[in-house]
C-alpha cells in the first residue's frame, strides 16, 4: 500500500509544471536524521533537478554514449553472473552491496526490466517490490540489530516534451533503490573530498546478509 | 606549532609527483567521525583532484569570468560590510557563519589577504590564523557545549607548469577553512540532492557566537 502511494504521487505530481523532481525517501531512526518516531516517508518536490541527481543522470548518460548500452543493466547482468555481491533475488529485482560501495552494508536495489521511472510499474511488479524490500531491510534489521537508515528512491526526472533535456532518459536510466545504513559517521576526509573510506568488503556484507534468514 | 606543521607538510609534499591534492582535516568526538580520543589532525594526499574540490574550484573560475572578481574577495567585502554574520575579526582573518549555511553553526574563516595557498602565509600571518582559530573553535565550544565538529582546509591544488589545469587559480581561488559542527544528522534529502535543510538562521548563530566571550 505504502509504495503504491509512492506511485500514484510520483503520477500526479508530474502533472504539476512548477516541479521538476520528486524525491521520495524514508529515514529510519535519529542517527538517519529521522524526526518522528512512527515509521513514515518523505517526499520532497523541488524546481530544478538537484546537483545529486544530475551527477548521475550525466554519468549514466557518458556511459551510454560510450558503450551503447545503460550501465545499470550492465551491473545487473554483472551481478547475477558473479552471485558473490547478491542479497536476494525475486521474479523482478535484485539487491546486492553494490562494487564500489560508499558506506558498509550499503545496499542497493535494482528492477530487472529497464526503466527510468518508478511509476512505471504494474501490481505485479509493485507485488515483487514490496517482496523485495520486505526481505532485504528484514535480514538488514536482523543482521545488524535494527540499525538506523535512509533510502532513497532514484527515480527519472520530470520530462517536459518543450524542453531539450534528458532526451536519452528512457535508454540510459534505470530506476533504483539505495539504502545507506548508518553505520558509522561522516567525516572530514568524506565531507572535504567526496570520495567514501568503507572498512567492510560489499562481498562480505553482502553473504552476511545473504545467510541472515528472515 | 600545529599550523605550521600544516605549512611545513603542504610544501614538502607538493613536492611529491605523485600528488595532485592535499587535504588536511580535523575529526573532532565520535560523532564526527573521529577515530582517535586524543586532538589529531589528519592529511591525505591524493593521486587526483577530488571532486568536490573540484566543484568548488569551478565554481570559483565560473564566478571570476562572469565578474572579473575573486567570488572569495566578494564575499569578504560584502561581510565586513553588512558585519551581521560575523563572529570575530582579527588583522588578517574574519570568522563568521556564511549567507546560505548548510548546517545550524557552520563557520567558514577566510584570510584578508587574497591567495589561494595556505602555506603562503608567513609568521606574522600564521600567529594572527592561530589566534583566530582558537577564539572561534574556543566561541562554538563553550556557545554549544563543546560540540563534535569538523573542520578542512581548502587550500589549492598542487600546480604542475606542464599541465593545462588550473592556470587561473592565483586570481580566482582564495584558501579558506570550512568548520561543521555536527550538531543535526543528515537525512535522506540531504543525500538525495546536496539541498541542505538547516533550521538555523546564520545572523543568530552568528551573534550568539559573537556575543559569547572566551
Amino acid at each position: 500500500k505504502v509504495f503504491n502511494v509512492y506511485k500514484l504521487r510520483l503520477l500526479d505530481l508530474k502533472h504539476d509544471e512548477r516541479f521538476r523532481y520528486i524525491l521520495i525517501f524514508k529515514n529510519e531512526g535519529k542517527s538517519a536524521g529521522a524526526s518522528l518516531s512512527h515509521p513514515h516517508s518523505q517526499l520532497i518536490a523541488t524546481p530544478v533537478t538537484p546537483i545529486r541527481i544530475r551527477e548521475e543522470l550525466m554519468g549514466a548518460q557518458h556511459y551510454y554514449e560510450y558503450k551503447d548500452r545503460c550501465i545499470f543493466c550492465d551491473i545487473l547482468r554483472e551481478e547475477l553472473n558473479q552471485k558473490e555481491r547478491i542479497i536476494y533475488e525475486n521474479s523482478a529485482f535484485i539487491s546486492f552491496c553494490p562494487f564500489a560501495s560508499r558506506f558498509p552494508f550499503e545496499i542497493w536495489i535494482l528492477p530487472k526490466r529497464h526503466h527510468p521511472d518508478f511509476d512505471s510499474m504494474g501490481n505485479d511488479e509493485l507485488y515483487a517490490f514490496s517482496d523485495m524490500m520486505k526481505i532485504t531491510l528484514g535480514k538488514l534489521s536482523k543482521a545488524l540489530n535494527a540499525p538506523h537508515y535512509n533510502y532513497m528512491l532514484h527515480t527519472a526526472p520530470v520530462r517536459w516534451p518543450r524542453r531539450g533535456y534528458w532526451t536519452t532518459i528512457e535508454y540510459d536510466f534505470h530506476w533504483h533503490v539505495e539504502i545507506i545504513p548508518r553505520l558509522v559517521h561522516l567525516a572530514g576526509f568524506e565531507w572535504g573530498t567526496g570520495f567514501y573510506i568503507n572498512p567492510t568488503v560489499p562481498e562480505e556484507a553482502a553473504k552476511y546478509l545473504q545467510e541472515t534468514l528472515v
